[in-house]
């Protein structure tokens, strides 16, 4: 077997977090080196060498790392398939509680959106007295701009033009008449697909040229898997724990330069409401933000996927957008800003139907068409997925027939969640050796939780991270699945988890009830080991 | 203005064939240098820097070229937005016949596919007497795969289960009894999704050591975009235009032992049936490739998604899982095979859905975790786009309620491409300077056109591929939207065009009489200037 040059894999100033089954804060410094000295030939099975191996995989794909569906999700598939085998556990079922997936958790579809995309799939239906007439009138318009009236057609890479059209005509309403140009909306595969695509522009420079990506931590490790799928440089500012989790730009003036020693930081990612951490930015920040963004040059990426999840009472959605345009002319006519929205989260929760949208202004013209060259390749998003969107942005108005069943549907689910969240905050609060801030926004919360040391010690022999070390026992003793806060980016030295507030309510305080009885005997355990150990 | 120094970024044995509009066989060699000696601030606009401008783009973004949705498709969209306004012009619609894309030319979906995906959307459907038993039986099975019983749920990353159970059950029956195993099976977002995400895993080294992935000549331009994306060389295998773009060993081995000089080729790409060339590879063929893969240490892409689309009666659609497995164990056990399938072509042509799967057979155990690593990071497919694949891969069977209408939807919808794939073919043969191929399979023809020495000039003038002045000058005449061969990949010295056959048939007949008008005009034309000049 070939010796690899591991070593010369790693940029100087950025350091190596990472041990087997453990995922720390990202390592992004690895290069396309490892195979260049290595002949085609590794492994042999059968005495026949095989293509692709793990010494001969892109190792920008062995860099890359998902929590929120890595090791200790792959655990809970394995437990499940073992309850179904019939095999003894302490519990008799997984709850998955690591991803924001609403209508696995029972979350229903708003109705008058899967109608309006049934109609647009079956055509006859529009003949049916089922349907409500609102929602036959939109899907005759969807379907008007479809190639031969079928959802079946590719549409334009963009999208379709009338649901750009109300796309653009819902973040104007949102933003208080902010103008909007459907030509600066790109409907997109979930709103990971459009991050993707604007980081792929992004993306350029080798050594100290290398573009930097500044990521909040705790970040959505979707930005860090794809920094290291695109061999970019990760540059990591620390959301303030203390002053639930708000942005700092002390904080974001600390993090460039100190990156600039060693890459050439253009891009800044905010996601707000945050994501794992719930919290909702202030105006006051976003202006700061904005301001900062200004002067630095730096490109914008704002992850708005949670709009519509606000829940403490003091806090407002403010989109960066808005804020840009009120800001004066100065700003709104020259900061690059891609913004981001989806069908999988708000009170639709359709992440099945992977419909997105992103809004991307002051990008150049140029650059705009090599944009629409590369998003031609994929020839173009789900059309239904789109047709879901369109709901999102276009849902029935005062007057219209489906509005008053659609609005209640609405309110249920977002108070329900409000509840869910204060819900989650004072049970987890209630636990010694758990902290939680207020879940303000989105469907997490993010708990920092107290490791004894013992149990610190137990998982570097195990050669994982404590939290994971917590959250696999967790999955085990109770049948909770939560990604370990290591997956997301912590302070060095701080331990939490990411768990959705999505179960309904009932079913939520038992698993809160669950996770503060494990927590108090994972604390007597370790602390008992402890005091043997003395 | 930053002058950026474009020469280091060719590898010196890649031809550099490019000109502004035009798309030749592609440049590959470009590798990320041109923003390192560049520094961060490039551009001005009202006094203020911009991050991303064309000189600051990634230049694997740049390199990037896809022909199907290129230049003259842009052009295309433009009349058609001139014909609203009411410009006149010498004809009264675009004929858009660059894409495969079924439905917008008219062909009805198949009612089964669709009936199933409305119950799906809208589950209260089950219980209307509307819908078939079939149907209805076939999407509670696919809801009891999803979470929450809903398509609004994320599936596994990998697919629903009981989807990939499906695609195994069809394979198995495609080929005659040979294994297929639902855990070899992935559903992806069309079959673009899939070609990219095995051609990422594959790509690695420097130098000399840098991916080498074989493709034919002509190819799809998804193969060359995704090439230049990830930054591989694109390794030209030439198709024997004189013998019906047959597949020819000694081209392979030709084109193999002249990339080794410069690069280190893995992968080998085949596209049967063939895009744009519509030819079916023989039996015999395909066990000549597959033993010349195995001799030679390629991991196979076989792009299988015309499969259901051969319309030459001495013609057979062998899938090279098939043959591989009939070749024996040491190739079946061996050789790495990644296939491919699809929702958007077929009889189905349900493009846009974004349903496909890919089955990816002998991957080592280790690479397949990092590709589900990889998988999980965009979420999932399109969970609709699922449930068209698996109607695809699962139609109504004999005795059961849908099998009458499905059956007779489906003969007619392929009996139709047949006639248009004959008809075209034959009239293009009609015209002087056009020599078209039988269409044995797929959906397009591929003819080669001769172009008078005196346009091929006036090209070179203009900066632009010969055949891509011949194809704009068809469209502004005619309306009639083709793709320039050029974009596809041709011998030097060739021109050629890619047409769809998918026009109904007495349109289609039109089409090609106004091609046939317009193509010998074109020659006198020329053919004067000729005279004119000497």
């Amino acid at each position: 077997m070939n010796g690899l040059k591991t070593s010369r894999c790693l940029s100087s100033s950025v350091m190596l977090l990472k041990r087997s089954g453990n995922i720390q804060v990202k390592v992004t410094g690895v290069k396309r080196l490892s195979t260049a000295e290595a002949p085609a030939t590794l492994t042999k099975e059968n005495g026949k060498t095989r293509v692709l191996t793990m010494e001969t995989l892109n190792p920008q794909v062995k860099a890359v790392e998902y929590a929120v569906r890595g090791p200790i999700v792959i655990k809970a598939g394995e437990i499940e398939k073992e309850l179904l085998q019939g095999m003894k556990k302490p519990f008799s079922e997984v709850i998955k509680a690591n991803i924001g997936d609403a209508h696995a958790m029972g979350q229903q579809p708003i109705t008058f959106l899967r109608q309006v995309v049934a109609l647009c799939t079956c055509p006859e239906l529009l003949d049916s007295p089922v349907f409500p007439e609102d929602a036959k009138a939109r899907a005759r318009r969807i379907l008007q701009g479809c190639g031969g009236n079928s959802l079946g057609s590719y549409s334009a890479s963009q999208g379709l033009d009338c649901i750009r059209e109300d796309v653009a005509m819902y973040i104007e309403q949102r933003d208080g008449g902010v103008p909007a140009d459907p030509n600066n909306i790109y409907l997109t595969s979930g709103a990971s697909d459009g991050i993707s695509t604007i980081l792929k522009l992004l993306v350029a420079g080798e050594g100290l040229s290398r573009t930097g990506v500044m990521i909040p931590i705790p970040q959505y490790p979707l930005y860090s898997a794809a920094i290291s799928e695109l061999d970019a440089v990760q540059v990591n500012y620390y959301l303030d724990e203390d002053n639930c989790w708000a942005m700092d730009v002390n904080e974001l003036h600390r993090a460039l330069s100190t990156a600039r020693k060693y890459c050439n930081p253009r891009v800044l990612c905010i996601i707000n409401p945050g994501n794992p951490t719930g919290q909702v930015q202030s105006r006051k920040c976003i202006e700061e933000v904005i301001h900062f963004a200004y002067k630095e040059n730096l490109f914008l990426l704002s992850d708005e996927v949670y709009q519509d999840n606000v829940y403490s009472p003091d806090c407002k959605f403010h989109s960066f957008k808005k804020v840009l345009c009120e800001m004066g002319p100065e700003y709104f006519n020259n900061v690059e800003l891609a913004s981001f929205h989806s069908t999988s989260k708000g009170y639709t929760g359709e992440c099945g139907y992977r419909g997105g949208y992103m809004e991307v202004i002051n990008l150049e013209q140029e650059v705009r068409a090599q944009m629409m060259k590369l998003l031609s390749v994929r020839l173009c998003p789900s059309v239904s997925g789109q047709v879901a969107m369109d709901v999102v942005v276009n849902p029935p108005r005062s007057g219209e027939q489906s509005c008053e069943q659609f609005t209640k549907e609405k309110k249920s689910i977002l108070s329900n969640l409000a509840e869910r969240a204060k819900l989650t905050e004072e049970i987890l609060n209630t636990v010694p050796g758990i902290r939680c801030n207020p879940v303000q926004g989105a469907m997490y919360a993010f708990p920092r939780i107290f490791i004894p040391p013992k149990a610190i010690e137990e998982a570097k022999v195990l050669g994982m991270a404590p939290d994971m070390l917590y959250c696999l026992r967790l999955l085990e003793e109770t049948g909770i699945c939560v990604v370990p806060g290591s997956g997301f980016g912590q302070k060095e030295g701080t331990y939490h988890f990411r768990m959705t507030i999505l179960p309904p309510s009932e079913k939520l305080k038992l698993l809160l009830e669950k996770v503060k009885d494990f927590h108090i005997k994972f604390l007597q355990r370790y602390a008992a080991l402890d005091a043997m150990s003395r």
